[in-house]
């Protein structure tokens, strides 16, 4: 496994890579939701590149990019693991030079729900990974649905602005009990990670009245809202139903839709969603 | 000389395409300027792509996007005759499909002079050229010094985000008088063109001072803008004496700096630069 850290070095050794190639960009701290893109891209691809990048650009000033958990040494081990073939992990400094000052902006479906609440993130999250994909000039790149509007961002740039590649999207992978995977759960203390588990039954409850013949998305969100406001620890950012293509609220629910939510856990925030 | 106007197509054929490949991106309404481009364009690369597209997404509201001239037919043969391998010449709804709304926005250089006086005029013409350079996936694209700092902003595009072509200049054209080709000359009535040699004699003045050993880019920049306000046809919109990289106004004039200005003859809007 190549360990790389400057954007001239993976460019030159991209050449030598067989076709196709495939990239998981990470922000690290992995787990197995990270884990189940990796398996993917390396049954799909003779060539396998996992970046490595907590991206500051993708982060508000008051929020948690200097504590986001960071654990190259664990990741590493994991990804040799996995037999990828190139760990990209660059420095702030290497993606960000002084001066930098070239953004890829997503209008519309970049503005509601995790836009809303985090102004500037998905301004981060579309250069970020603008940059990655020249970088690495991947034939495929891995996301996962729990970032669903990121993904949905995601492919909307690579198709309006041509890009050369393909976004593959794979399920969210889940506790035993329910959490989604996510690397911020790491900042749950044992009160905290038990309270979390209502974000999940808040989700399962909206699919539950959906499945017993409920249309009226207000009354959903409301019932959801009701349930999460139970949890003393939790704090609601939004309760959403929206076209799962275009995130535009919905009044009435038909499929696609997709029931997303973030929700703080004490001083922790965390989303997650399903589909109907 | 293949004519192409969908995407898919150009994208298509682009994998039998010999490398290196060569870009000329154009607005069409050719004139011995672009044909320098492709001239240079043809010498140094042997496949050779010149795109014709009328970009509707880098002119404001109250400009001239309507009646800019076309004139395919006679931009056609031209090119024929330069021995051109591919024209690409999309429609607009090709190019930006409805509910398009992906933008490439560059910070500081792009916000000074032409961006000053023509808000959003920078992103459309980064984000068209990002789209370009995506679909055509060119080793190197030719652009002209005339718009030297739509050069720059390009460049700073491809560099930050780390694009995987060159970006070649070539000096401006001029008249036999002296004014700078464009393809807005044909707007002016004979009163105008003769009044729109004062861009290139007001120029001239700015590096005869300098040459004498003025280095106020204040004084000089008066200078030339008195001469220019003598011209009872022409308004000026900007005169600028600034750092050739940055872009920022200068106060004492040392290289590399650029001598720049914007001036209205009648309602024709021309730009024109030199450098010391």
């Amino acid at each position: 496994m190549k360990v790389i850290t400057r954007i001239a070095d993976l460019k030159r050794l991209r050449r030598e890579l067989f076709e196709p190639v495939g990239l998981v960009p990470t922000m690290g701290s992995l787990h197995e939701g990270h884990l189940s893109l990796v398996r993917r891209a390396r049954e799909e691809n003779p060539s396998l590149v996992v970046s490595i990048f907590v991206n500051p650009t993708q982060f508000g000033p008051r929020e948690d990019f200097k504590r986001y958990p960071r654990d190259t040494k664990a990741d590493m081990a994991l990804l040799e693991k996995e037999a990828v073939d190139v760990v990209f992990v660059p420095k702030a400094d290497e993606m960000y030079p002084p001066q930098f000052n070239s953004w890829v902006e997503i209008g519309g479906l970049a503005e509601r729900l995790e836009g809303a609440s985090r102004p500037g993130h998905f301004r981060g999250v579309a250069t970020v990974c603008n940059k990655l994909f020249n970088i690495v000039q991947p034939t495929r790149a891995y996301f996962g649905q729990k970032d669903t509007q990121q993904a949905a961002v995601i492919k909307k740039m690579v198709a309006e602005l041509d890009m050369n590649l393909e976004i593959v999207t794979l399920p969210i992978v889940r506790e035993p009990d329910g959490l989604a995977m996510s690397s911020r759960n790491r900042y749950l203390n044992p009160d905290e990670r038990r309270a979390a588990l209502v974000l999940y039954r808040a989700l399962t409850l909206g699919r539950r009245l959906w499945d017993d013949g409920e249309k009226d998305a207000g009354k959903i969100r409301r019932e959801m809202a009701r349930m999460i406001q139970k949890e003393p620890l939790a704090r609601i950012d939004y309760v959403s139903i929206a076209h799962a293509e275009t995130l535009d609220e919905l009044d009435i629910v038909e499929p696609p839709a997709l029931v997303s939510l973030a929700v703080k856990i004490g001083g922790t925030r965390l989303i997650d969603n399903i589909l109907l």
